[in-house]
């Protein structure tokens, strides 16, 4: 009946994951995503443990919200399972955003160092869900060494440029027999929107509510933009077709009287 | 405070107009509406006076829902006013959704008779909402002669093709002084959110919903997506840019250690 | 057997029409049209009868070369007759490219004006080729006052976007019975060849030629690019599918060995 | 002063890389080959050293056609290891074009035993051609083995749907050291002709013209198609823009009369 979202056996209510960079200050991201509805947050591991007056962490203690570290800044599989080690002894957990990007001008993911260290990973008892290209076959393989969920992109990190790859992410979530979350790229609510609409099962905000005028109101868009697309995909949208189909005329009416 | 939408000196809290063509019965219609938060709803006048067990009026009796005819099926100016007359009469109402097209395949609007009737209209005492094409100058033109909103086309009605005049659409809402309606082709609640995302005052929808698989649920959604479009454009939406803002590498935090 | 477009009677091997402005000088103009292998080109009455040095007509003078003056900087139906009028003295053609743009920005075309000025100009005897929006229901009320042939724009004029209109150009031409010529908008020979590929009969093209690097390698460009897309409708375009044919694997022919 | 396209050491001519899957026989194939002035065409290995009375090769042998065999139909970096070393001994070429799908459905390669097969071919002596994703990182690690040239795809195999992978494609030609070839996807000229405006060094194309009506006619089409795109990106295309640049009113015009 309800329409949870299921990932390595935990069930979410909501499907609008996000995370924490570019925020103005702690207390505000705190506040934009409570405002989200999101129950979970991904953080990159290089955040916490400074001894920081405002740890961020402080600000992400919520019983609603489970964390997803993440990998972010490694370049290869080997950084990536030192740093997972690392982010489970921290934080208790054995969730893992895994990330892997040597470029450091588009940050976009390495697909054979990301497969490389997912096997590895599932191995060493995480939960991971890896970000990549929106490639099938390389989300058919993650598959296959057990990953709980792929993150394929949208468009280029940071980019707010929507579904560029919306002709691969239909493929992908066509075939796909885990949970698919569109990371990357997702710039406004109607880009969420669009995302849950192909049937993607969520995704991943982060930018566009952090950088956005009023975070809180943009965390509180995407949240409908997500709930709406969820909806609109469980209804059943409509075919696109060429042309109207015509009801009866007025002057036909006209003609009646 | 309230973000209010005013057309013809009337405030609305709902962004999303609704119509009442296709829907399965008029009871699931009226379920429909009522699920979307819609306060305008179009008719087509040649729905109304046939004596019918069911009149579809019965079912947009509602005191949040404003009632606003249309002149669907006439071909020309002189038709439209005529049913315009008609219309007011039996719906003891002076607003108005002209819409005048010739062609039965794609019901595309026409823009010198849209003109001529709209100016007649207004003389008339209507409060005129005008259906047309996404043409800049012919909104300039309606503005002139004293319209209470323009009405441009997403992409041809019925389609579900969402916003393929978005180039267009953006100068009309940049130029504009009256409301901006997108309607027809809105197929989906992402086109929806994004039409208000560029700053439309309001959609219409209503294929889209009346033939979905399950029209309340989809009513819902698009309630949402008018709601999650319109915070975002309220909230600052970030630029798009081309490549990514790399934060510090994990690299460099290792080196900290 | 000769693929030819006719125009008002008479007969084009080209289906390159170009326009004068923008150009570094008239004598890299001449040069660039000359490349562009065009025959039937486009100026405004305001550059003629200017008591220059180097009159732009000297450059125009060609056997290949068929002047198509136009009314650029006309607001009204009004002013576009009286240019018209003194673009036939001046130059001794009744061939007219209607132009009717009151607004400066963005110089979209006013349909109602233009609708006007071409019934009369028709009247009046002019050869008319009217610059519109990609509005199908104003292509046909124009075809019947009798142009000679309308030319819809792909985006604005001098933006480069190429074809954002092409849902409605498809329309146009589906319908129409005069040659349908895409203007404004066309940026790169992709945009051309994608015009000609989708039925167009012919392409404006000006800005992209005038302000490219080297203006007479870009004429040849758009000269292949229209070529190219001709070629290409003419020989008929594969259908759009949504996944490969598999042709029978390689390890079926392992297995035969 | 030769614009040559260099792959490997060896210099070509034309830019329109072609197949020989799909037509519908060796005759037609091999006159829309010569008309296209392809000098670089790929076939599978499976197609060769059948005893058919109508071998494919017969109609392959011209001096200016460079034979380009390829491994469709392997699953996996061994078999196309294998598939390469009969293809070298069958054709005695050791040229490649690498192509691993284990997808039957939308033959999309796989990223991981590509780059395994890879490295591996370029170690025996192989010039290897890649079909891959369009993928940036992927691309960078093909260079960093000893690719040849990077065969990124615009879209699925046969689809006809042109260059949706287009963001990605510009970064990869941004970034790239070898040549990079749009490979799978192109349907029409347009397409070619944008993927060489972009800057790519050459484009293959298969399905396009085998499919076609008139399948010479269209070679010839893509052939000037390729030629435009690319005299575009060396002429210099004008940027994109959101609003025209006007030029001086006619009313000025009939001002100064």
């Amino acid at each position: 009946m309800k329409d949870a979202l299921i990932i390595g056996g935990q069930s979410f209510n909501s499907r609008l994951i996000t995370g924490t960079g570019k925020f103005g200050n702690h207390q505000l991201m705190e506040e934009a995503l409570l405002a989200s509805g999101t129950e979970l947050v991904t953080m990159a591991l290089k955040r916490i443990e400074k001894d920081d007056d405002d740890d961020i962490l402080k600000h992400l203690r919520h019983p609603s919200i489970h964390l997803l570290p993440n990998t972010s800044g490694v370049r290869n599989a080997k950084e990536a399972v030192f740093a997972a080690q690392m982010a489970r002894e921290a934080l208790e957990t054995n969730w893992l955003k895994l990330e892997i990007h040597p470029d450091p001008k588009y940050l976009l993911p390495d697909p054979v160092e990301t497969l490389e260290a997912a096997a590895e990973l599932v191995k060493l008892g995480f939960i991971v869900l890896p970000y990549i290209h929106a490639d099938p076959v390389l989300c058919k393989r993650l598959e296959e060494v057990g990953v709980a969920a792929v993150m394929p992109l949208g468009s280029p990190i940071g980019s707010n440029k929507g579904l560029k790859t919306i002709d691969f992410l239909q493929i992908i979530i066509e075939q796909s027999n885990v949970p698919v979350i569109v990371d990357a790229g997702i710039g406004a609510p109607s880009h969420a929107a669009a995302a849950m609409e192909l049937g993607a099962d969520a995704v991943l905000v982060n930018t566009a509510i952090a950088v956005a005028g009023d975070p809180i109101t943009m965390a509180l868009a995407f949240r409908q933009g997500v709930e709406s697309g969820r909806k609109a995909w469980l209804a059943g949208l409509g075919a696109v077709s060429d042309h109207a189909h015509a009801s009866s005329p007025f002057t036909q009416f006209l003609a009646e009287l």
